[in-house]
């Protein structure tokens, strides 16, 4: 693949600093840029790299003002990383897109496929299930009985759906996840526990996407429901009956415990847990290891275990280093006292 | 399906208050009520849904005391969760149960396949391993060399159980559980490690319940041990040599370092850690994001990084939310001191 | 398997204290000693066993200087650890090997593949992918197109490796691990996402070892890389872009964000969460728990949220726990003040 630097400038609608004739083979990170690269700057803490960059040129903002000379050429956009992104969406369809079913895969009689897809070998797909138009299971996917996979959805390898789930259209699941096991309910009886049969499904919204080896558990009645355009990363658990609003975002190793509702643009770092039975409002950020245990309204950013606002624990933070001087101070009040005395 | 009011109490020998003849044709959230649901009230917080809940008949407790008028059918009984789990249990067996061995299945020819069993397309059994009567194996399960599944158990999609592991009657392993990887184990030698040979296996005893993508280790050698009706949710690392007691609990994201020895009855909330080489009591139970240090003695309830006493803790969160009105004082008592001087 | 004690030391090189001919049948550990066992001390902790095993023979430090009488047989070596682990792994090989190419796998016809492989049943090779001599891919292992796995690795059951991604030389890779999804990376536009290609791979270098459903992410552009001899156990979250250097360790459930870069020889806790973008430098501690939010220099020992060096937050702990005693001195300082009046 080969572009000259005018031809991008075209597709991003951008402006170039530099030579409009220079050649692009490749896409490079700024800090490791090379000949014939092209990189991009939006996080204020690369800047620097950009005086030294190897990169043949670099997407910048429009508003981005050099303090040094730059030799690689520069492309300007409203938002550099939105354009870069475009450009690797372009760059990534070139890509062969696989085609057709596999001799190899298991689909039950009854089950429903749509055409133009992808079904890959050892993949196996249960009684009446529905595969929608456009959708690519890969090796190993297992749909259960009565689920169902939306238009354009891409199920990777290993992926298990359990019978009666619902996958929207245009979702990417990726390795190892498990949508639809059992809820963790069990009635104390005596000395041990009943099982509390878990009836209901898991409903995942369109534009969805989730990372690898994440658990979704089917509600006990009703549905746990993933709303559209959210986002989950790698090794999250999703209980029973949760419902995470549209366009949220949770990064990895998330918990979220049984009938929590998250609100909508809602924001989770990374390894937070969140209590069962609570409600988090819209556009809620939650700093990475936070544990929230109550119920939270819209428009909060929040830290600690268990969270407050994140001001306040940043506060309380500091306070609590200064502990050792707590003591001191106390110490030197008191004998003073006793002097006195 | 269809089931008159009457019928249903019938089945669980309960009192009825309202319509007998009401017909129940769905089972539904209290907050959910659908005309046709049947549901049930255990949890006090959601006392204020039965007054205006649209569902049919509700479960209630026999000493549930009304408040306002209702106009669902109550159904009384001594605890409603248990009842409702009855229920949906007998709605659940109405499925049908898949039963038969997959042309597309790998059973290796030395291995030994009980009765009345289920195993999948894609399904692999290797050699010598024993399947017992009654087992379901779906999709993509995978059993080591000599290991085991007793009578009744089912091992969901993508279940992998190592070689010589063993699980016993009438457990279920959801979607992508791990059983019997090798142990974190090396030894330190010059700059690098070298690989302790984890050659124990991993034993989980009768009526045990697994949730998806949970990791049990196998032993350095003799057994990781699971006692008979534990119960484990999705995403828990349980390291090797780690010993569960009977019909103890944990909730998601726990994790279990090497040899650590939990009791019996213990509850341990979501995304605790517990440090390996140290024995929990009996009746132990352990708040969600603790970390279990050292040694704990039975009938303990704990909170905290590291954990303490649970009430102790709450108590040091309160103070700790005053460190900034602590070094008020001491700024105020100090001026008056200075004053003083 | 039946071994004298003087067939042992002579392997290890070792003197012997007690029964040269006694006779080693399995292998124990000290606290479970049975009649035919071998057992080692290497754990401080565990030297009391040693004086009431009922093992036959036990491996000890040379320096071990008995302090009561001990029925077993002692088998002096330099390090007894590393001695146990060398004689487990010499025991561990009389297993059988397994080896051939299951007629249930399905190969690429343009894949590569070496000589004296094994490759299981289910086991699916993409287009133009690598596996080097001496492979072994147990039942399920998914292999995209253009991956390569170098000699003499093991990847174990349901191991996914996407497209692209690069496994070296003599690797184990436990069950469910999953190798090259997508970064989480995701550009905010307007009310919604727009996703970022994640174009890069991933690159695990020789002799590594990692547990089982951990994830590593491919990188967004060049390479996610894990260097050569790092140990990862199970259900760990390593995002795009992240660097581990040679020869570190990280215990269960470790969560390290997007570009975060990890020195040489460092040894983080198990649930420890590391900020994205930041680096870490060699022979860094972390203890389990802790969440590192900034830049590490190299050597140190850190502990807590956000982590600190281990002995400041040691200290801060035991203040901690003082709080209510502040909460009473204060009280009584103000009162004496207030009677001065």
């Amino acid at each position: 693949m080969e572009f000259k630097v005018s031809q991008i400038a075209q597709i991003l609608n951008a402006d170039i600093e530099g030579s409009a004739d220079a050649v692009i083979t490749t896409v490079c990170k700024i800090e490791e840029g090379i000949e014939g690269g092209l990189s991009f700057l939006a996080n204020p803490k690369y800047t620097h790299y950009i005086y030294e960059t190897k990169a043949t040129a670099v997407i910048v903002n429009k508003d981005f003002t050099p303090e040094a000379p730059i030799s690689a050429t520069l492309i300007r956009v409203d938002n550099a990383y939105v354009a870069f992104a475009k450009l690797l969406d372009f760059y990534n369809q070139l890509k062969t897109n696989k085609k057709g079913i596999s001799e190899h895969a298991y689909i039950a009689p009854t089950a429903q496929v749509g055409k133009d897809v992808y079904i890959a070998e050892f993949v196996s797909v249960g009684d009446h299930a529905v595969i929608g138009d456009g959708a690519r299971l890969y090796p190993h996917v297992c749909i259960g009985d009565n689920a169902k996979v939306g238009n354009n959805s891409t199920l990777h390898s290993g992926v298990k759906l359990y019978a009666e789930c619902v996958v929207g259209n245009d979702c990417i699941i990726h390795a190892g996840t498990v949508i639809g096991a059992d809820g963790f309910g069990f009635a104390s009886q005596n000395d041990t526990y009943l099982k509390v049969p878990q009836i209901g499904n898991v409903v995942i919204e369109d534009n969805v996407e989730i990372g690898a080896n994440t658990c979704i558990d089917r509600a006990t009645m009703g549905s746990t429901r993933i709303h559209k355009n959210v986002k989950l990363d790698n090794l999250i658990q999703v209980a029973h009956n949760v419902e995470i609003g549209e366009s949220s975002a949770a990064a990895a190793q998330v918990g979220i415990a049984g009938s929590a509702k998250i609100g909508k643009h809602c924001v989770i770092g990374g390894q937070v847990g969140i209590n069962g039975h609570i409600t988090i409002g819209d556009h809620v950020m939650v700093g990475a290891q936070s544990a929230i245990a109550n119920t939270v309204p819209n428009n909060q950013i929040l830290l600690g275990t268990p969270a407050i606002p994140y001001r306040e624990e940043q506060k309380l933070l500091v306070y609590r280093k200064k502990l050792p001087e707590v003591f001191q101070r106390l110490k030197e009040i008191e004998k003073r006292l006793k002097k006195e005395e």
